[in-house]
């Protein structure tokens, strides 16, 4: 990657970006990208004037990722491994972002993209990413946890790539999320906020502050993941059977990448808490007027989480803190609409509009 | 702006990035940014082989802007000068992408935005990013034409800023993808294609690749802009009345920048031609299947519009062809699952399964 390259703005993607910090990605492996990553850090300063004096606040909005999630950086990774070692499909079980982006790069790549689901659970408008980038959608009797199953199953017959996030390619794709912050930064955070749900994302910013941390010697931040109080197997402590939260992409029961959370957690001295749906509501509308920035319920619950925090005890004055927002808004459009509603309308004369409004 | 900081991917906006060819923006202006911009131009090798031999096809996907559409070049130009020139409000007439970032702008700023609409045209929904960044909607009792003339003669009061496309600052901030695209590719292209509607998009890169080629004496593209079948008033020669079409982003009968257009076609030896909305729909489709680009309809009508040129005559070897895909396509996710189906469900077992894939 030349310097020129690089000031001239051709982004090319993580995997020729970060190739040498990515050891599992064979030198003649041809990266399958849609140039993902690299997605704005915005400061958030009226938001920031809550969390205490002389705070920072940043937000990592991936939702500017090529198919709207943070799942692309580690979709990018595993599929061209999965194309690299010959598979001709990948397969995964999902309803959200791991679909979307699943379906986008298996497009790219020409192979074939199979989403395994659960009978009637799922309203086909979830779905219209899968379906546009030609997706093969089989629904089966059963529930999610025998979908994920047979999915392992098909894996381990050869005939298809598994790309949920028990594939460990996905964590590393991910991981490089540090590696931008850093850079945008300048400095490493001293407190970094996510949403946890399955624990995959938690997992691989803290992979990947370590390993910047490992080359610079700088002081790694303080983790603070945030779920639902319906969906907290992490703040509990055991799983959790029947997760509910109007926050989807967390409404998770028995994350994956468990072990991961709490190593990020009690390693980095920081804390995974619970914010409720009514927080998260909040913290989505406050994000988009007050910093112009719209994702889905979910990525805000590290906005409500701070905010929470900071109600009990502000962050001490020259803290640095990064929010991953993990989703972009349009993804949910019906949760943003909520509460909305138009007054009757009036004369298009100049008169009465100036009167509604005050002008 | 350091070189530094390029390399190190902070990608400050538009407005810092390009300041010394932005003249309008005076030196002490405080850019309102959402970090716009830079958006990624991805090859598209599968479609490129049906517009002829040795042609590259490259598609600069403006769904990545932070609200989701092209809009956000021009809107961060015309909040950062109404905010500078003292505004307490931005104010216009639309149901669409420039709502939609006015609205995202204006909350970043701090200021007022009022959406003016004709009275029970609009579903929610298509209000959904309007409503979450915070503007004020208000419906009248007349069509849209009263409504924009209303936004007009409220901006004539000064008692807001409208940033309709009758702004100029608009167009100024659009030309920066030109500046892109001229440096993301190393090259001017040798052709352009683009969606037209309201036609400042078309005006505006014209407008930037004349900036370009008189810097560095290279050719000018030849610009080839593309309407829908039910809405092309530069096709036809004169307004549409009632223009109609699924591409709701380009469903416009009287183009505020008809003269540019024109302009841009001639100067550049090109064309506008119509494209129906079916070739739109299947493009959307093979855009998604073929290249992992979902984009709401109107931005697949370049790429219908290529398809059906070459199909005629193809393109010359070594041509070097760039599209505008305007806006994503999670803005319209209904006309994305059009047509989707799923068949009935199977056992969760290992057989049944891999019969039903092929596998």
């Amino acid at each position: 990657m030349s310097e020129l390259a690089l000031t001239t703005g051709r982004w090319p993607g993580l995997l020729v970006r970060y190739r040498d910090r990515l050891p599992s990605l064979p030198p003649d492996a041809q990266p399958v990208t849609l140039h993902e990553g690299m997605t704005p850090l915005i400061r958030a300063e009226r938001i920031e004037q809550a969390l205490g004096g002389d705070v920072e606040l940043y937000v990592k909005f991936e939702g500017l990722n090529p198919t709207g999630s943070f799942k692309d950086r580690g979709m990018t990774m595993a599929v061209t491994l999965a194309k690299y070692r010959g598979a001709k499909a990948v397969i995964c079980a999902s309803t959200g972002n791991t679909s979307a982006s699943a379906a986008a790069y298996a497009a790219r790549a020409g192979l074939r993209c199979i989403v395994v689901l659960p009978k009637g659970k799922i309203a086909l408008g979830k779905l219209s990413q899968a379906f546009i980038y030609g997706a093969e959608v089989v629904e089966i009797d059963g529930n999610f946890d025998q979908a994920l199953e047979i999915v392992r199953q098909l894996g381990e017959t050869g005939a298809v790539a598994v790309v949920n996030s028990i594939n460990p390619d996905r964590i590393e794709g991910q991981k490089t999320i540090a590696f931008e912050i850093h850079e945008q930064l300048g400095r490493l955070p001293t407190h970094h906020a996510l949403p946890v749900g399955n624990a995959g994302n938690i997992t691989a910013h803290w992979r990947g502050y370590r390993e910047v941390a490992a080359l610079t010697g700088e002081g790694l931040p303080v983790m603070l993941g945030f779920q639902a109080e319906g969906a907290a197997p992490l703040v509990l402590g055991h799983p959790v059977d029947h997760p509910e939260t109007i926050a989807t992409a967390i409404r998770i029961g028995r994350p994956a990448s468990w072990d991961g959370a709490i190593e990020a957690r009690d390693d980095s001295g920081g804390a995974i808490e619970a914010v409720s749906d009514w927080e998260i509501f909040a913290a989505q509308r406050r994000l988009a007027r007050e910093a112009g920035i719209f994702c889905e319920p979910a990525s805000a619950a590290p906005i409500a989480g701070l905010l929470k925090r900071a109600a009990r005890s502000p962050l001490p004055p020259g803290s640095v803190v990064v929010a991953t927002v993990t989703g972009n808004g349009l993804k949910d459009p019906d949760t943003a609409a909520l509460g909305a509603e138009l007054k009757p309308a009036i004369p298009a004369l100049l008169g009465p509009i100036r009167d509604r409004l005050g002008l």
